[in-house]
């Protein structure tokens, strides 16, 4: 009897539609993760899943968003947002990126790939990993949209020197450094499991780089990076530098005099180091000593539309997320990445219209 | 031997009756929504009980009372209180309102008809909700008090106008205008129960509205209301307008300035923002935004009389309760909307002895 | 073969022996609670263990002390201890006192008989209640030492007059007035078990008061008490007056310009309005608002030794225990009151050595 | 095909190595403790893991660490770390030192020397207790490295004086004065189950000492140590004396004016007065006492690396540990020790480099 379109109308309570999400079957992050749990073996389970020693940071990373209140603001003109914004200059459907992951093919066959799709039919940038099972040629070739490159420098420079000459080759629009896994880890579900990736999993580009063989001085060797190693790297690409896992403002101030472009605060999702604060507790600090002078991502924790904009509101550019596309991708493959994503940006949405905010440059404290 | 009486005795430690509720068989308002979920099939039970997306701000708004410490005042001469206060100059028996609930008739037959005849009833204010199973005349005709009329203005002005007429037209004194409900939300129960209101119970308003087609373009589309519409709406009516849904100091100042009558704050019972403060830690910051110059009433987590009086002392005038008369009404129709309220009022009363307080203005932090 | 005497040895780790309890047996006051429990029947035992409402006040009485922390002191030569004090003027073996409790004989027969010998032989004092199965002229009758009488103040003058002067004749030296049960309660427990307490329980003191009659007009009702109300019981007799049931600064105040002798900080077990201070923490403000112009006693969720130490390191002369005995009793009659009271004694005493104070007046912030 | 050598490599995400542990049968701590238990009997059990009264301080001196947050600093040269320190001027491997438990052979026979030959052997030190199984002599026989030694003096100052005759002959380098524990606490679970250790456990430094028997006078009683025999014994004895069981600022400032060498923040890990600070939260108050003359150590609570470095940042030199090295002796012996150790020191280093700190001297809050 009554219309029934497919906007919002009286019987839903609501306005303009801010969601393109069925009303059936509906699925949030945890459902998902608990989709994908049902279809990983354990081992690869608990290496996805897992965080260091007491995993009080892993828990805390979520947690800390609850102790964050809102604030919304009523009777502004917010009938249409736009989420739009940009990262290093280059434009974004939304503020969410997918962060590096290693190795993504835990999840399903050719995640890297998979991921990579997703992200660009998204409009979202992927910061694509050093270690994965295919090559930076092969994700490019699959992406419509510029990728990131994770780099993880090497012990043996002619290693790094390679990787970085790869990803400039493959199209790659920023290096993103990973400072946070330098060191082992008490990931102690790893250590009983004694689960090991296979190097098929995570050698990709290692194997594929022009003149470096197995058989080199510390070929697979991580180096634990200083700020000379990075200077060196600065000097040696002209791709700007995002640092990954700044969690400090002294920190923070550092880099931006040695001209970095971008931070993102990270504790490695809890893998690394148990104890540290929260990301979205570090963030106002490293905000604070970027002072504007870089931008200023976060990872950790993220699982609501509502997190996305705490982090925003609290001087984060965009956010990266990373469990939560594996799930999509064990779940469902590409299609369950974006899932992710449009749970993450349906979530957003609503969150910026019952906040107030039109766009994503009106989010403040 | 000795006599007992209606009243109360040594052998229960107390002075003066501050109860008409039976000693046995009790039911505080946990045990009449107990007694509500025996009744209410699961998917319009998950439509009443539920909230937005981890159901946080539902929970909160509820636990911030616990809280929230009395300092009890000893020695005076309460031994009579005075629980009458007024709402926009009108008197009511004891400061609690019934809030709009759409679709009210979730709970049973008839049940908007039944809640004005039992607010009326106990001395208190019901505001009738836009959205229901009979229109604002049909329950004008039950209730022996007037009511206040709750409005979700459509994106067809024409719509606004015919509602604001028949509002007028049925006798309501104030005008509520809900700012918190313009667009859809998350709320997860729901989308996954697909649970989906029938036309029936919310459209009689709309369906029986003079010169209003459901052809008519926009004909059942809430407008996402800005400062401009509402502007439209204060020179369209001469009801004082009351705002449902202001959670900041910034707000109320607006509001104060068009000239608004009253404020409630509210998060919509946490069902549009998860993640928003609790209803009773926003309060203090509305008070302090109108400073006086306008009422402000509270809705959201009301369980006890004692968070009565918390709201009362942070500043509230009075607050509105929603699920747990829908509970009374679910349980035993109008008489559980009567038990409901009497049961908040001894509480109140009793509290007000307790805290020395003789009358609602003697209240302070 | 080595020497094993009843004084602690290195084998126990300790050097003067800090307590009289068995070795064998253990119990603490929880383990007495659960032996009482195990012999009262439900009704009765709710009817003592139960509080107002949600009983969050119940539990927050005991919890706050948790919150509390000692900073021990050492090397201080507290071989020997004195637990002896003072109240109002009276020396007693160590601070506690036994609270009024109304009717204390639903524990076991003649409850208020052994109590009142348990305490005397502890060398403590006991606060006889009005409201019981023996008059306070039996309750003389057994103790060796002065009590304390508590007065409920009725609406009829004539009887308060007469409990006033049954109480100097039985030798009392103290009337303390409770303030915190003039109103009925939501003691949920009660209201739906039905239990209602039988006059030969609680109405001893009534029905043999000289020239007062059952019929006689407001016989058995008690008087909402006011300062007006307090000055004249003042008036009337030469004992000091103490006053329980004083939770904030301003009536500290107040009570000391009206002459009173020491107060009673109590919100009468958490069982009269749900949501107050826990008593230990609005103790301080209390301390501060008599200014040692009147003693400060404290009531209200007492465990342990060290709850004891805490509430007299901020400024408590004493504390009264209500449940703790009340387990005893049932337990085990007159000497499971000398149980509870010496482990109580035992563990201040122990914690006194270990925070480095040899006497009662040490004990500071 | 890829070397795979003994170092981490990418696959693990690590750098330099940080950790001898094997990767497959991990334990940590938490894991040494529940195999301990598997072989304890219960009332040695509860001897062991027991702390007094409720516990709640045995609880909190773990539970405070996880409040405390890291910071963590990147891009540093943090390659090789070094965890050596000196305690005394003594040089040790990490800042751990095995704190005096008696009786430690509750754990397994032979447990002194254990412990004391695994301690040479990480070149740790431990602080031998007066009460064991072993003389002083037997344990300095088994280790490599010098032993302090803990003194419990005697009520009977000559056994006293031959204590320390004794340790001094057995080339300890350091007098520790116990003073946490002269008077009996509640270990309830020790009263209930009735359990009282042997002699043959706890007296042998006792009945070995030169010219003394156990018909003198207060042959076994332990002191209740003053500031005044405190002087005794700093006069008796070339040795440099540390005090264990300080807790406050003001203790730490009397005991710097004495001349004492260093002071063990430490509850007696909870055994002895329930309720007071976590040591980890006592810490800096006495840090700040000391103010640089003397060297504060902590024990209480340890059970991670990163909780040894919190307690490092926070001011002290070096913690001790308990019950850990106790469950290392029943699971393993000497072995069980040695492992223990390690994970501390592995779980350390990892921190270290992840918080970008290359020595303990790097440590700051």
């Amino acid at each position: 009897m009554l219309p029934r379109g497919d906007t919002v109308v009286w019987a839903e309570r609501g306005g303009p539609a801010v969601t393109n999400l069925p009303a059936t079957g509906y699925m949030n992050l945890a459902d998902i993760e608990a989709a994908a749990r049902a279809v990983v073996p354990p081992p690869q389970w608990d290496y996805i899943a897992g965080g260091a020693a007491d995993e009080t940071t892993l828990a805390e990373n979520s947690a800390a968003y609850r102790r964050i209140r809102l604030r919304p603001r009523v009777l502004r003109d917010v009938a249409q947002r736009d989420l739009t914004t940009t990262v290093l200059g280059e434009p974004i459907a939304f503020p969410v990126l997918l962060a590096p992951v290693s190795p993504l093919s835990l999840a399903c066959p050719q995640a890297e790939l998979l991921a990579a799709r997703a992200a660009a039919q998204a409009g979202v940038r992927m910061i694509a990993p050093t270690q994965g099972a295919h090559t930076i040629h092969e994700l490019a070739a699959q992406a419509t949209a510029p990728l990131w490159f994770q780099l993880y420098p090497s012990c043996n420079r002619a290693v790094t020197e390679a990787l970085i000459d790869q990803a400039q080759a493959a199209g790659c629009t920023a290096l993103v450094v990973t400072l946070s896994a330098f060191y082992a880890s008490f990931r102690e579900r790893d250590r009983r499991s004694g689960y090991s990736v296979p190097a098929e999993l995570w050698a990709a580009n290692l194997l594929h780089l022009p003149g470096v063989r197995p058989d080199d001085p510390d070929f697979d060797r991580v180096l634990p990076i200083t700020w000379a190693d990075l200077a060196w790297i600065r000097a040696r690409t002209t791709l700007p530098l995002v640092l990954k896992g700044i969690m400090t403002a002294e920190d923070a101030e550092l880099a931006v005099e040695q001209g970095i472009a971008g931070l993102i605060v990270s504790n490695h999702g809890g893998r690394q180091l148990d104890g540290t604060l929260p990301t979205i507790e570090a963030l106002p600090e490293v905000v604070e000593g970027a002072a504007g002078r870089c931008e200023v991502y976060l990872d950790g924790g993220i699982r609501r539309g509502t997190d996305v904009l705490k982090a925003l509101a609290l001087g984060a550019r965009a956010v990266c997320i990373g469990r939560p596309y594996v799930w999509g991708l064990a779940w469902n493959g590409e299609a369950g990445v974006l899932r992710v994503l449009e749970q993450l940006r349906s979530e957003l949405d609503s969150a910026m219209a019952q906040m107030g905010r039109r766009t994503i440059a009106d989010l403040d404290r």
